[in-house]
């Protein structure tokens, strides 16, 4: 795909994500660095937890997008195509669920 | 803390910790590459669900191994000890539950 | 409200949501026949996970019948009351996730 | 297994299981109304995230005692006892986890 040639649900919110990912990752590299010092296993634990919590923010905030825009625009284009949508984010929903 | 003075559970298998968290932080850059160029929601959302998982992993890895090792030697000490561990460990794995 | 009067997404599909209930409902009381007897925590702790994931399943089925009436409706009717009823969905995907 | 004659972890607080266990019974039975009087969807849901949550109590509860008891008394009587007892839970932990 061309970058920047489509536009998504999120693309209009973009850099908020980008920075959201971004805090992620340094967060990801806080855990690595308490692993290397043999931090305590339950306070990594503790901060896996807050980073798994801080990627499922991510996600419903796509979510939420994604229903709001590619969702709709497809379900005004047509039912057939609205159901395959809603069909597809209720599987991601379920991916997000089973972890 | 000082910097390798203290052992844990995971101590004699922090390489395998550490590579495994490295993984998980280029996924996460993955994934700010993904919304930079404008990928479909869903993929992304895929994508999100994947790393959750892969840290749960790790986050049992933890657990195992926190069990296995300081929980024991805290219950070989004593009762109360090893009772105040287990409320600890079930405590963190009420937060990696609950996101 | 009275019933039978209301229409809901799932109201065409209710006979399968009932029945999956019961079934949960059964389960449920499976389990409070495994803690009578004594059987094995373990044994308990896999059936909890079972019956966790047979209310997530329903869950997903009410939601993707939400997404595809409610929320469709709502979005044809105007763009404020499409944006409420996904605002609402993923209050209620951010609830599921959070156990 | 006879009934009765065996101990388990939760035993001696059997009772408060059997009754929490009662009241998520009571409240799948309270699911089943709301799907019989078409209840709004998003109600449903939000009574489905609460009934899951109340069941992972009760799953974290048993985990509680299992760790507290079963796997010291293997732990207490050899090492690979109490490894392989470790290792059961933290796989329970995963299916709990993984929904």
């Amino acid at each position: 795909m061309v970058k920047g040639m489509t536009t998504r649900g999120y693309t209009h919110t973009k850099d908020r994500y980008r920075s959201r990912l971004r805090r992620i990752e340094g967060q990801v590299r806080g855990l690595e660095r308490m692993v290397d010092d043999d931090e305590y296993c339950i306070d990594v634990l503790t901060q896996i937890a807050a980073v798994t919590k801080a990627l499922q923010g991510v996600g419903l905030g796509l979510l939420d997008e994604h229903l709001r825009h590619c969702v709709r625009d497809a379900a005004s284009a047509s039912a057939e195509a609205g159901d395959e949508k809603v069909e597809e984010a209720v599987r991601a929903v379920e991916r997000l669920l089973r972890g």
